[in-house]
């Protein structure tokens, strides 16, 4: 049968989800886990390849299994012989052609920004601390020219050997929180390119500096050239946090 | 001059604030770093000796020291010789009769319970998850005959060796997070026993386990007998939040 899990994972420890050889990955501990219990040789298909540090709320996999453990307890037995920075939050039954990646609508990110004068101990590991003034209303200006069917050539890393840059996004808002300094970007698209989420909100930071201006991003989507966006902000600040399917 | 600064810290990698012998201690890290930069012995004395694993947004500290740095430069001054799990967050230069502990009107603490059926890899570190349903309506009963002035000898860890064992609870409130599964307890109090807070919530859960009624808070304070209130619940659900002068 085909199982699809719900997961959750701190990707601070780990070197993305992708199964590598020397470098521990959350796929392989995923894998690793399932196997042993039951006891048959487990390969997952992942909704996305989160990268080194990056970490997921709503992360969902799929596998073949024949394993008699009821459905329902399986979150248990798995997350029994998880380290504790992974965690198994729901399993079911699908249809034989689910494909955790290829069947997904949509995929929701959230990207968050510490913007305070001083570092954050307590959210260094989940959030970019950036201690400059942004001008949030420059930013929201600028989100809209995001929204719907582009080429994001521009918002993807150079190198990169993908079919088409043609992306749809969906949604793309800021939200800051109160007394928290705490700026989340949260975008919907139905793909993203490598790197992208990293380079958009890196582009929407130079917005908020003045660097670039809203009505920019139209040109800089055109041009379908990575050095006209902003740079590429790190890892640890993004979090994906649902897949739709 | 007397130096009061303003502190957040990850305490998942220490063993509390309190300085000691073949253990890494926030204060001992904390005070080597004040140390190199001000090229003194720098001994500093904190507001809060924190568990090991207990967090704080909002501890504060003094200490005495003849610095040529400029008081608004010194956190980035020591903030570049601190880890990234300890920030100083703000310097100020304060009579010479201010004690970090001693002149403390009330402190803060928030004690965070992530209660969902499956454990949470990103918060592992800032709750304490119980699985569990809780029965907030009773909790939120029991919460005010905590309130005002009492003996607490029966929230104290037994062993402790303190003079009185009356302290005045000015504040106990419970948020729940939108969303997230999260309860929130802020307890504000002139003072706190040792494990005091832990013990309080402890036995605010068995509230909501309905294994203690709300009624019951009152004779388990009365009785001032350690075995008669609830168990203490892990440190690292416990953040000291803000410390009042």
């Amino acid at each position: 049968m085909n199982i699809k899990i719900l997961i959750e994972y701190d990707g601070t420890g780990y070197h993305g989800w992708q199964r590598q050889k020397n470098a521990l990955s959350i796929q392989e501990v995923l894998e690793d886990a399932i196997s042993s219990i039951t006891r048959e040789t487990i390969k997952i298909i992942g909704a996305g390849r989160t990268d080194a540090k990056v970490h997921a709320i709503g992360q969902v996999a799929n596998f073949r299994s024949n394993t008699k453990i009821p459905i329902e307890k399986l979150p248990y037995a798995i997350n029994s012989r998880l380290p504790n920075d992974i965690a198994v939050k729901d399993a079911k039954i699908v249809p034989e052609d689910f494909h955790a990646q290829f069947s997904a609508k949509s995929k929701i990110y959230i990207y968050r920004i510490y913007n305070a004068p001083f570092p954050s101990p307590l959210l260094r590991n989940y959030t970019y601390f950036f201690p400059l003034a942004l001008n949030i209303s420059a930013i929201l200006k600028a989100l809209p020219f995001f929204i719907g069917t582009h080429d994001f050539a521009a918002f993807m890393a150079s190198g990169s050997d993908v079919k088409s840059t043609v992306r749809k996004i969906e949604r793309l808002e800021i939200h800051k929180r109160q007394n928290m300094d705490l700026l989340e970007f949260k975008i919907q698209a139905n793909g993203f390119l490598y790197n992208m989420v990293r380079i958009i909100v890196g582009t929407l930071v130079e917005v908020g500096l003045g660097k670039i201006e809203p009505e920019e991003i139209k040109s800089i989507i055109k041009s379908k050239r990575r050095e006209n966006a902003g740079r590429t902000l790190p890892p640890q600040g993004l979090c994906l946090r649902e897949v739709i399917y």
